[in-house]
């Protein structure tokens, strides 16, 4: 693991003011770091709502299987999170594991299991020995209180380098609302659903399944539109928690136009929190924003988009600050997405680098250098064929990147 | 670009004897590199049949569009092949200049320019002058002679670091045939169909059409079944020549018992070649070979070990001598075909790592280890589902994979 933070960490970590009815605390269990809190649980006072997205992988993980299963109901009392070890392809223990994590959640806090969550990250195929912090649970129960969200996203990081926290503020109607997310995740991160681990919680008063509909919305452009490496995690969890605290009607209706401030909120602070996921890629040294154009459909922009962002040559490219818009040509061509060679045009920044399938007469070598040493680099195709548009997010692929995961078990 | 030869360079390079029918001339025009070979010009006698395939990029090269056009004639005169520049991706100029090139290898020989072959590899994007290299075209088809494949094959490579160069003996009947091929490639090496430039010569006399037939058969074990960074190129080019100058019969049909033996020596041909392929991997440290068995289709298998083989935290995980099967583990799954977490069963080498969803009761952390220290590492996983099987192979991503692409171009 790299010791360094991201150059592309955030200069200042928002500040997380208390969600009326959560209630958060960590602990050290030593499940594979030392000197470090790896345990998060998040109380939820009773009646609140829960939605939840998780990875396509065909081989999730135990905690994801057991998360699902209590979505069912669309009501959570309490969340449980370890680092340091995914419960991923442990077999019957990494079922039991789950069971006894849950019984000792909801006996903490005299609820049904089915009220309990749980999510895990870390190695994949050691046996999660829950007895580690089972017994944690009830002194972590009496003593969670609202404070504590940066410690949350500290908790929860494995090899990320920074935590990850977003804030908004919204109205539904005349109640203000407020909206709290943490996120991990730094490798093995691909829609979809981009991977990782994120949890959400609001005040707002809104049903299971208008709260499903909305995050099923917003996590469309955000966090399946984020990939630091391609590879999709078994143990992606996004969940979204709405105590109700904050007063008012309950809203029944994603559709409802009182959900529209919301909505917005909710949309910027998952796409917030997925490029931070991005710009902690293991590794990365600077955050790839690529945005095709004219595609014949969204649909068919967000796969060419996807396979710039995921080739290895244009990653390798941005991290040498080589202009070399040939890989972008070559990403395009592969998407299998239909696309017109002789009327692409590529921008890296402003700069304009091909047109009509060309160099651009007036390409510069220099303009385009000097694009490629941002932080942020921006990729722009347009294919000239429809209206359809997409943009995703990535990272360079650095030496680091390898570094870091040929290394990463032992 | 990287100096030193591959530690996976074959110990000594096969002696490729002349072919009846086929001449070769390789010169030094200067299109990019300074002080070696950059292009290739084969010769073919007349009643030379011939078969390709191409990449299925939608942004394929100049030459690969031109050499598509040729092929409909399924006969060849002459092949010219260019490194250092790819002519890709460069518009009007580049048809130009593919014209102009056939123009004067046609007129170098008396043929019509529908049986010019042309392929080009290197760089996308900039224009390619024909002017450097057609003016010495004359002058190699005249100097043109039986020996030189080794040369051939070094005349084509780029970030190459070691020619690749194979030849098998058939029976065809009672006639006597060989086969010699070369090839190049090092990165942008992803199916389908996989990249790098092929090309493959034989006295057999074999109509066209059956030749076709034999070489889509030949490519799906062989070059499609390799990758070494998920980026398929504009310019993949395999061509199969065919000069008859053996005697006998000419074969009209791909399904004649007397083709089995050279079935099965193409075949041969073309895995060992495309291997070859992968062990030159930019950076690469190690082969990969990657076997899917008991999926539900051979297809099925296909699509999942590509996952496994391209997963870049598989391949780092090689690349750190690390038996992270946890990775393996998130590949399949990750493959969006059918799988039962709970049936899998993986291998490294002859170690069984994980049997019936969990880790191997037996595993030992030594053994594991002492499997990933070979060169060449071989991945099995038993899906227990079907009959399905496939193998393909690849390479480890090293740091300087991340060297070499970081600072190609400039």
């Amino acid at each position: 693991m790299s010791a360094a933070i991201s150059p592309l960490a955030p200069r200042t970590y928002a500040e997380l003011a208390p969600i009326a009815g959560v209630r958060l605390a960590t602990a050290a269990a030593g499940i594979k770091y030392a000197g470090r809190t790896d345990v998060l649980m998040m109380v939820f006072d009773e009646g609140t709502s829960v939605a939840g997205v998780f990875t396509t992988s065909r081989c999730p993980s135990a905690p994801v299987d057991f998360s699902r299963e209590s979505l069912k109901g669309g009501r959570a009392r309490a969340l449980v999170v370890n680092s340091g070890n995914a419960n991923a392809f442990t077999g019957r223990r990494g079922r039991e594991s789950t069971r006894l994590t849950a019984e000792a959640a909801a006996g903490a806090l005299g609820c049904a299991t089915g009220e309990v969550f749980l999510a895990s990250t870390g190695v994949i195929g050691e046996p999660l020995d829950a007895g580690k912090f089972s017994g944690l649970l009830g002194e972590m129960a009496a003593s969670a209180d609202g404070a504590g969200w940066r410690g949350a996203g500290e908790a929860i990081m494995t090899t990320d380098t920074y935590p990850k926290l977003a804030t908004r503020n919204a109205r539904i109607g005349e109640v203000q609302v407020r909206i709290n997310g943490i996120a991990k995740g730094a490798g093995m991160i691909a829609p979809d659903m981009a991977t990782m681990l994120s949890f959400v919680a609001t005040d707002a008063a809104i049903a299971p399944g208008a709260l499903q509909a909305l995050l099923r919305e917003a996590v469309a452009p955000s966090f399946n539109s984020v990939t630091v490496d391609s590879d999709t995690s078994t143990s992606d969890t996004l969940l979204l928690f709405a105590t109700g605290k904050a007063g008012g009607e309950v809203v029944e209706d994603a559709a409802d136009p009182r959900l529209g401030d919301f909505r917005a909120a909710l949309n910027s602070l998952l796409l917030d929190l997925a490029r931070q996921v991005a710009r902690d890629g293991e590794g990365a040294r600077k955050e790839i924003a690529v945005t095709v154009e004219g595609a014949v459909s969204d649909a068919s922009a967000k796969r060419i988009a996807m396979s710039i962002a995921n080739s290895p040559l244009v990653k390798t490219a941005v991290a040498g600050e080589d202009a070399n818009w040939g890989r972008v040509v070559m990403a395009v061509g592969k998407a299998g997405e239909p696309a017109d060679r002789d009327r692409l045009a590529i921008w890296f920044g402003d700069v304009r680098v091909a047109t009509e399938g060309e160099r651009d007469p007036a390409y510069s070598e220099a303009q385009a250098s000097q694009a490629m040493q941002a932080d942020e680099i921006t990729i722009r195709v347009e294919l000239g064929l429809g209206d359809g548009r997409w943009t995703v997010y990535s990272c360079d692929l650095t030496k680091e990147y390898v570094a870091i995961n040929g290394d990463y078990r032992s």
